[in-house]
């Protein structure tokens, strides 16, 4: 080859050279220049398209250095063997984009509120906590989370939780959504877990993502059956004892020392005690933990900041029996924290200073007022509707005596504007026999949204208020 | 049962409500107060324990709240059933404490250097996310994350490593230890993943966690063996073509074009591109990722932020094919993205000010400077140390001439209180049998520090600098 021919353009944004080896990189590409052609020397080209030599060797070094063209000393440039590439046309799908609607009022129950947030005050600490004399936080930290914030979780499971444990046993993670994942892999694949229907759609989903077998066990008005747990096969239980998700039940006592034997009667039996929204127990002190009563080693307990600081810290944790400690650093010996190291300090701090615990006082008081709006609202319109599960968390359940389903409560609500939430949507398999039960939450809501919410779906279901109005 | 004696110290510091519900609790355990057992009353029970009555009505609202007791209307309170706990002797088993050892030169390739991060800006832009009003950011997010850091990574991708994509393409998440998994379970289970060999032992671990097959596949100086990939039943190739970890071989154009027909060859192949440090290239202009090089969707494009800003930040995202997004929307309907909301706003806004670009530039000057340091220093050690791998990134493998075996080297170097890596430590199923060849990570060491454990590594491996040092 004695010549390339190239339109380069000089008034284009992209620089000389980079035009040069893309119009070279292409021609090799689609045959034009064929294998083991000699390219022209650097000053030739040079001469030839008027440009400086450098502009060639920067295009010619970029080449080789990417192996369409080789140098051969004293020799010159010559093109690479390329095998021509088998373009396929590409099948164009559609983007799956999720349905988003605009909700007049949200009853979404993993809404949390936002307006009491001490933004000022995770400022400050965020601020001390990215500083150069702290350099190291760039740097990986400790695989299970940073000791600091270890230490104060453990600090805090105890004090309100009853949970005895050592920083050691405790794996800072993303979520249930990545913690869970873990916790599979360290317990051998033939083990089968139950969980709790009706129950968190995303446990289930993360069973079946791991090739696990799983069963749905019933739940009823103090829990999870124990009696069906121990007529499965089940190895694993997943429960969430505090605030049955989305039942809102609390587990009984008596259930609970039953679960414990049930997990005890066989020598690799646990129990995953999911707390999720334990911090906000509006009757009486918050209940201890499973955990706190298990002396065997048998409870895995996981809870998160999400409901108590906010869903999108992304910060959950887990604590594990010593016996899983052991297994659990040698099977993911080459994994590091999921968690950002500047968010686990500055929440160690926030809870270090104290600020954490005021700050659940605050949201407690907050929720209980919406809550009692909430109950007091509904109250009117008894006993068309009964409501449950309102001791605990930021969310209740409304029983319907209606002639409607409960997608047609549903679909009449969303066309009121309204978002709420069927149980049966969280029930595996079961029929929609009962009456309609409805998931309300009122965390993200304010009072007057509450009040004004809760009159437009009684409105759209067509359940007036009761007497006692009028009395 | 018509009293109950137990002994509440006023002086301590639990409340008195609490001593009597623990002490109730713990009598209703050990079977001291069996079943149906009718409880004093309220105001007996206060009287004889000269305590108020509200303190008796908060032990007893929390023992009903958690089953331990029942209240009956008009008749009184009951104790219930509960199972006695057969508590086990729990096994206590040592906690693993990973080796800990400081090092006075660490030459670990996971290192970067912590020295120049800006810090002020960080803080700045930290400062204008936590704020009130962007009250919506305790919110969850998009679970692919958030639209305006997809967007910059969108930019970012073309400019700089040529990939085309759209932002809907796009999933963030915790890092190569998270995306993975959700990659894998994408794909049918009956795939066979290959691995480069030697590479990331994460990568090895993470197949064999999700008890997918998975193969090693030879690398030699121009990367992955192609013809041994094709001469193997494997679906799924992950290769890092940029810089191969850990030898540093750049993929050449042969191969790269080599490599995107296999995958082209069968309707249901794909290339994993781990593009991790793709960053730092030290010689012409970086090499466009093997995404840009795909027309038929077959490449799914991974990289972090590990190497360009920290990897304690413990953000990764992955380019999905339009095929593979719409089954991601299906599969992983109920996952929310693992990275908190106030870390990825403050990237997005990092990357659009033109903040990371500048930073890109600054650390690769430095880096290169350290590199130039270090190829300068290893030079005078010629013939003994040969280098490779210095194209790009932040490490570097030597080849030894020594008696010592690798092993042996390692040891030496730690007896010196150097750490480096064997390059055999990331092979799978290979015996030691050429050369030593070790990895070397410049990343975290200043200059100083480079040349001085240099010189000391080569003392300790009983390697003295050449002729050339005296002439």
């Amino acid at each position: 080859m004695d010549m390339l021919m190239f339109q380069l353009d000089k008034q284009n944004a992209s620089p000389l050279y980079k035009q040069l080896y893309t119009a070279i990189k292409q021609a090799i590409i689609e045959g034009k220049i064929s294998v083991d052609t000699k390219l022209p020397s650097k000053r030739k080209l040079a001469d030839f398209l008027s440009i400086s030599q450098t502009t060639v060797e920067l295009a010619y070094g970029q080449l080789v250095a990417e192996g369409f063209i080789e140098s051969r000393p004293r020799k010159g440039y010559y093109a690479q063997a390329i095998e021509e590439l088998a373009y396929l046309d590409l099948p164009q799908e559609e983007a799956v984009i999720p349905e988003k609607i605009d909700y007049v009022f949200d009853f979404n129950p993993a809404q949390i509120d936002t307006s009491s947030f001490p933004f000022a005050t995770w400022r400050k600490l965020a601020k001390d906590v990215i500083d150069e004399t702290n350099g190291d936080i760039l740097l990986s930290g400790h695989p299970q989370g940073e000791d600091m914030l270890r230490l104060e979780i453990t600090r805090y499971l105890f004090q309100s939780r009853g949970v005895v444990c050592q920083p050691n046993q405790i794996v800072i993670g993303s979520g249930t959504e990545q913690l869970m994942p873990l916790l599979i892999r360290l317990l051998p694949n033939t083990f089968i877990f139950g969980f709790e229907n009706p129950g968190y759609a995303l446990t289930h989903s993360i069973f079946s993502h791991h090739d696990r077998k799983s069963l749905p066990i019933p739940i009823d008005e103090d829990g999870i059956n124990v009696n069906e747990l121990e007529n499965s096969p089940v190895d694993v239980a997943y429960v969430t004892p505090s605030h049955q998700f989305p039942t809102g039940s609390v587990l009984s006592a008596a259930r609970r020392a039953q679960l414990l034997n049930w997990a005890n009667a066989k020598p690799e039996r646990y129990i995953i005690e999911d707390d999720y929204d334990s911090e906000f127990r509006y009757t009486s002190r918050p209940i201890p933990a499973l955990q706190s009563m298990d002396l065997s080693g048998r409870v895995i307990y996981i809870s998160t900041f999400s409901k108590s600081l906010m869903p999108s810290l992304r910060i959950a944790y887990m604590v594990l029996p010593n016996t899983l400690v052991h297994e659990y650093n040698k099977t993911f010996l080459h994994y590091s924290s999921s968690v950002p190291r500047f968010d686990q300090q500055i929440v160690a701090h926030f809870m270090k200073e104290g600020h954490f615990s005021r700050h659940l006082n605050r949201m407690r008081k907050l929720y209980k007022k919406k809550l009692e709006k909430l109950t007091a609202t509904l109250a009117s319109f008894a006993p068309a509707v009964k409501i449950s599960g309102e001791q605990a968390g930021m969310h209740v359940v409304l029983t319907i005596e209606t002639m409607f389903s409960e997608k047609q409560l549903i679909a009449l609500a969303k066309d009121a504007g309204i978002r709420v939430f069927g149980l049966h949507s969280y029930d595996i398999g079961k029929s929609e026999s009962s009456s309609p039960r409805i998931v309300i939450g009122f965390g993200g809501m304010t009072e007057f949204q509450i009040e004004q919410g809760i009159h437009e779906l009684m409105a759209s279901w067509k359940i007036s208020q009761n007497k006692k109005q009028f009395i």
